[in-house]
């Protein structure tokens, strides 16, 4: 499969999901404030491949400059990579890393500190591979053969350095031989369900139905979903967890109906410096995202917009949270740490 | 304000639905087959909409024929208008209205029978616009100075001849001087929120905010809706209610939430002959309303598509049913006959 974001040849290569589906376009990222862009447009996205990804841009950002600058550079990107998006944890829980690698390199020299840094980004890079391996094995005895996932937005391959976090779980168990089908929301405003999480389950020749958001209570309400599967970019200490927009519609949706409603995260997007979902920052996006599609304006002039990228799931909701550690069922309090 | 739908020289002049909100546009249609797709592609659409436009295209069937085909004619406009979509009750209920127009008409000449027909689809867009009215002011008593209104698709002008069943709720609280905001669902996929909803109450000077259809819930969460408003294309005698997908995701978070879930609609949406919503027939429509947008790609080739147009409200989420003769609050059971 593609590789979501690597580090090749000095630069750092993602693939532009804003083209996808309907092409596969990687973009070689030279320089932090082309990392911060590329993040803050959402050509990479997805709390553990943001993380991934900003990692590699301070690494890059020490790369290309004077050897008495390495130290200034790299701490100028991890501010400006910081602010790119405010939500998902793995973002400054990654920067954060790179901080301390940063620190522990006081007194070497250039050559040694750029080494230092970008081996740090991409042990973060092979840690995240080998924690969605784990997440997948985790969480796939949540799935019997026969089921049908429901999910939402995109916590797959294309979210991470690796397989995903949700639907690593689903390709465990396919690859442990259980047919699973999933229904993909398609993640209103962005598409990202219907643009990547099928894109990428087509790829892996697994089944895929993409429905209306709004569609997703009616399919439970007709029996046809097992369970709902959703990545997290930041879960609280209680187990309060912010995902995409939508996700605390479809956990009320699931409880009305029975169905179970699963996260899957590394352990990494678990923020035990907050207490519950209230502290969660939650990102309000542009209103351009809902006023036009493609340049063709859909909203019309004079009517406000309201666009917040994220919401939160109370943890009473959550019937387990899915992580490289094990799987978790409530009650969460006290029990995360 | 513009007429959605009216019998101008010999034509059904509509408002081309799809164009909005790019632009206002009109366009005469000349034939019965003209009407039907019309109605098929939602050039015009609302249940109580489509009845009267369906019943103008009857009239327009007879009257463009031989004297000895006028009858005929006209019953194959019954019939191909009748086909156009399945869930709308109004629909056949004004096609029925046309067909005992044409009964009654038997033995008449056929310049007494076109007349006869049109007159009756003319009584039937008049009617349309006072029950409108009296949709309106039946509602707005449910309507506190200061609310914020959650509605979804559209059922307002545009989904009828006269000024709408769930905005017309809201317009009538406003002319009484109640201070009324609206937060309008998208409604993917054909936007009817974002396109239609949000159009006309620009137009109409009320604050309109658009979301994403699946940003309704923590909308509620929040404490900022004080009523869900939507319209109906069917109701079942025991009040289940059938309207555009999504609205059965809104009412069973409204009931999470303590937020009273109204539906507002002409009392011939109300299908007595049905016992309840599972017999409501849901209209399954193409998959490329979801595939693509504007002509660019949004879902993969190879993944599935389901596209259901309506769901089904349960009687025990619907708070009160508002329609000319009255609110009606539960239990429906044998009452709304």
């Amino acid at each position: 499969m593609p590789r979501t974001v690597e580090w090749v040849g000095g630069a750092v290569r993602i693939i532009d999901q804003t083209a996808l589906p309907v092409e596969l376009k990687y973009v070689d990222l030279v320089s932090p404030e082309e990392v911060a862009e590329a993040i803050r447009t959402l050509k990479v996205r997805g709390a553990p491949a943001i993380g991934v990804t900003a990692a590699l841009g301070v690494a890059l950002a020490a790369r290309d400059c004077a050897d008495t600058a390495v130290s200034d550079k790299a701490l100028a990107a991890i501010r400006l990579l910081g602010e790119t998006r405010p939500t998902a944890v793995n973002l400054s829980w990654a920067l954060e890393r790179m901080r301390r690698a940063l620190e522990l390199s006081v007194g070497e020299g250039a050559g040694s500190v750029r080494q230092r840094l970008l081996r740090e980004a991409l042990d973060i890079a092979e840690e995240d591979k080998r924690l969605c391996e784990r997440i997948g094995v985790n969480g796939e005895r949540l799935l019997k053969d026969g089921d049908t996932v429901l999910t939402h937005c995109n916590a797959g391959a294309l979210a991470t350095a690796g397989s995903g976090t949700a639907l690593a779980v689903v390709y465990a168990a396919v690859r442990g031989g259980k047919r699973i089908r999933v229904i993909a929301d398609e993640t209103r405003p962005l598409l990202q369900g219907a643009r990547l999480t099928a894109w990428e389950l087509v790829a892996r020749g697994i089944e895929v139905t993409v429905i209306c958001d709004s569609a997703a209570a009616w399919m439970m309400k007709q029996g046809r979903v097992n369970c709902v599967l959703v990545g997290a970019d930041r879960v609280a200490a209680n187990g309060d967890a912010a995902n995409k927009i939508g996700s605390y519609s479809l956990a009320v949706a699931a409880g009305e109906h029975g169905v179970p409603f699963y996260v899957a995260c590394p352990y990494s997007s678990i923020d035990l410096s907050l207490r519950d979902g209230t502290c969660i920052p939650i990102e309000l996006r542009g209103e351009e995202e809902l006023a036009s599609f493609f340049g063709r304006r859909t909203v019309p002039q004079g009517a406000r917009i309201e666009n917040p990228a994220f919401d939160v799931v109370p943890n009473r909701l959550v019937s387990a949270i899915i992580t490289e550690k094990g799987v978790l069922a409530p009650p969460y309090d006290g029990r995360l740490a």
